[in-house]
């Protein structure tokens, strides 16, 4: 009963061998909220919802996946994890190969990654190296490592990280009391939409649920691969964690958005923005800059009048937390948000007359 | 069944009325993670557990209060929030008043606060007024201003906060099955080891366990205001959310440490942050300064021999995500755990060579 984490949560439903001790820290069980204020801005005749998968302990839903990844790999006797990463799978295999007793190498894009996520691998104690090339270059390079030292590679080409992050799909079923009508979620390397596809209907068949949702994907404009149909040999966009040419798990995404009848498309690097504002602002939720990809897709979907005859509710999966991303805040602040006085009751007073909707005592 | 918080579930045991509608971001259901590798390196004979509160929607343990004071002030008709803060109230205030509809205006120290929970602050929308002065000055001057103007003092000195912050207390009984043998916490404001303790005992009054731990308080020894018994004009110490010098709780915190045979001891600068790169590099938990202060205070007993006799679980509070201060992470890198390098196999594999515990495949 204490420390519950994926594995111990849904057994049953993944492949890992009896006798198995779960490396968890307490991962899964996110909230899912509703959006209220949103949903009745976007004139939204459905429930709108967020999973906040920020809430995990690295901050991002790697975790699902990682738990699984490296219980296994403990369990066949490696010593050693390695991944390419954008920064939080670097974060979240630092973490978990921690809890095991395991050394860690991360491969990062120079300069292409938030600042806290690389603290936070920094943190975990592991080995960073930064290459002097992207993302996709960095997971051919792991790929190569892996096989010739014994490291277990733990990107999402690792079956077992798919199968523990299809677990939110399994909680998001438990927390509506049903499938939701529409999944939305951010597209990078693609892993995740296969995850929660590879989620809904194995739950479905395990009778847990009778329906499986459409699945929405979104990808940044300047990184849609799947959306233009061939890789993108220069992604450029602000949402650094979805800023991937060559998606790993085209396929699985592919067959998400057909098998489910839905759609992968493309937003601005804009209205990406504009949603991880109003997330924060409106409805108190700091996500990083791609997780509110899914939430600026529905909102794009909702005004070309996509869910007119939609019944049931949407869910807008919410990556990683923003504090990943601190810097980006500071970006999005108004002029006017900081004011430095001095520290007497007649200066703090002028500044707090001037606020919006403040009344006199 | 969607998005449970603290109201949800331990409404019973909390002041809030009938009709009340909960703002909540689906805080609390924190992990409880048994630290077994430090467990051992520390030779105690007892089990040692992490109550982890920096995986809250804010990243601190400041969301349980938050969640009652601003669903309470919401009732009453209140239209905005105000508080001095370190960091980690300011940004949990400024996330609730964004839930509930509410403007939110936040005093800090000029300079003296991580900048995660700045940006935190900034991205919900609020206002912040930075001060001339230190947290202690800050306190005072919202005192004054919520008498002036019509806006809810959200601190510590708010009854609802610490009714709130309780619910962590009920967590750890239910998680464990039983309440804990000692409790430890990092003690600033002194609000959070005031509210445990009252959790702890209302928890045993209403018949959930039989015992109440004792309480362990650990402030930083350059603001340790209780153990010298006296305030502390200028406090200092890297552990920024507990660098107070004018605990507003202090009889609270004296009563905890009285009424269960506890201790408030000081500990280092240096033990805390050795204890938080122990933490996330041996367990894979990054928290930040402020909450290693709880297992450097334990390690400081283990070693004295406190715990020889001891039997019954010890639990280690860990206030706040390692995410708000990741400066500090940079800051903790070994110098070789960083190497940049070309983006092709020999590199690369030269950097892996030397890495430790790695064998060939």
């Amino acid at each position: 009963m204490i420390a519950t984490g994926v594995i111990q949560r849904y057994r049953s439903l993944l492949p890992v061998p009896e006798g198995l001790e779960p490396v968890s820290l307490g991962e899964g069980g996110t909230p899912l909220v509703r959006l209220g204020r949103l949903e009745r801005q976007a004139g939204l005749r459905i429930p709108l919802f967020a999973k906040v998968e920020g809430q995990n302990p690295t901050g991002s839903f790697k975790d699902r996946g990682m738990t699984v990844a490296v219980s296994l790999a403990r369990h066949r006797g490696r010593r050693a994890v390695i991944c390419a990463s954008t920064g939080n799978t670097a974060a979240s295999a630092a973490a978990y190969a921690a809890r095991a007793g395991m050394a860690a190498f991360v491969l990062l894009p120079q300069g292409a990654v938030a600042p806290g996520k690389l603290a936070q691998a920094l943190a975990y104690g592991a080995t960073v190296v930064e290459i002097a090339g992207n993302f996709d270059r960095a997971l051919q390079l792991v790929r190569a490592m892996s096989e010739r030292f014994e490291m277990e590679l733990v990107n999402s080409v690792n079956p077992a990280r798919l199968e523990g992050q299809k677990t939110a799909a399994f909680e998001v079923c438990d927390q509506l009391g049903r499938a939701p009508a529409y999944l939305a979620i951010p597209v990078g390397n693609a892993g995740n939409i296969t995850a929660y596809w590879q989620g809904f209907t194995q739950y479905r068949q395990a009778g847990r649920v009778e329906g499986v949702p459409v699945m929405l994907g979104f990808q940044a404009a300047g990184a849609a691969p799947l959306v233009r149909g061939e890789p993108v040999e220069q992604p450029e966009t602000v949402a650094t964690a979805i800023r991937i040419g060559r998606p790993a798990s085209w396929e699985g995404a592919l067959r998400a958005r057909d098998e489910s009848g839905g759609i992968i498309a493309a937003v601005s690097d804009a209205a990406i923005l504009e949603a991880q504002r109003r997330l924060a602002g409106e409805e108190g939720i700091f996500c990083e800059p791609a997780s509110a990809a899914s939430l600026a897709g529905v909102l794009q979907l909702a005004r070309d009048g996509y869910f007119r005859d939609a019944s049931g509710p949407v869910v807008c999966v919410l990556t990683g937390h923003g504090l990943k991303d601190p810097d980006r805040a500071h970006a999005m602040a108004r002029p006017d948000q900081v004011r430095r006085v001095g520290a007497d009751e007649a200066s703090v007073a002028a500044v707090l007359e001037g606020g919006a909707g403040v009344g006199h005592g």
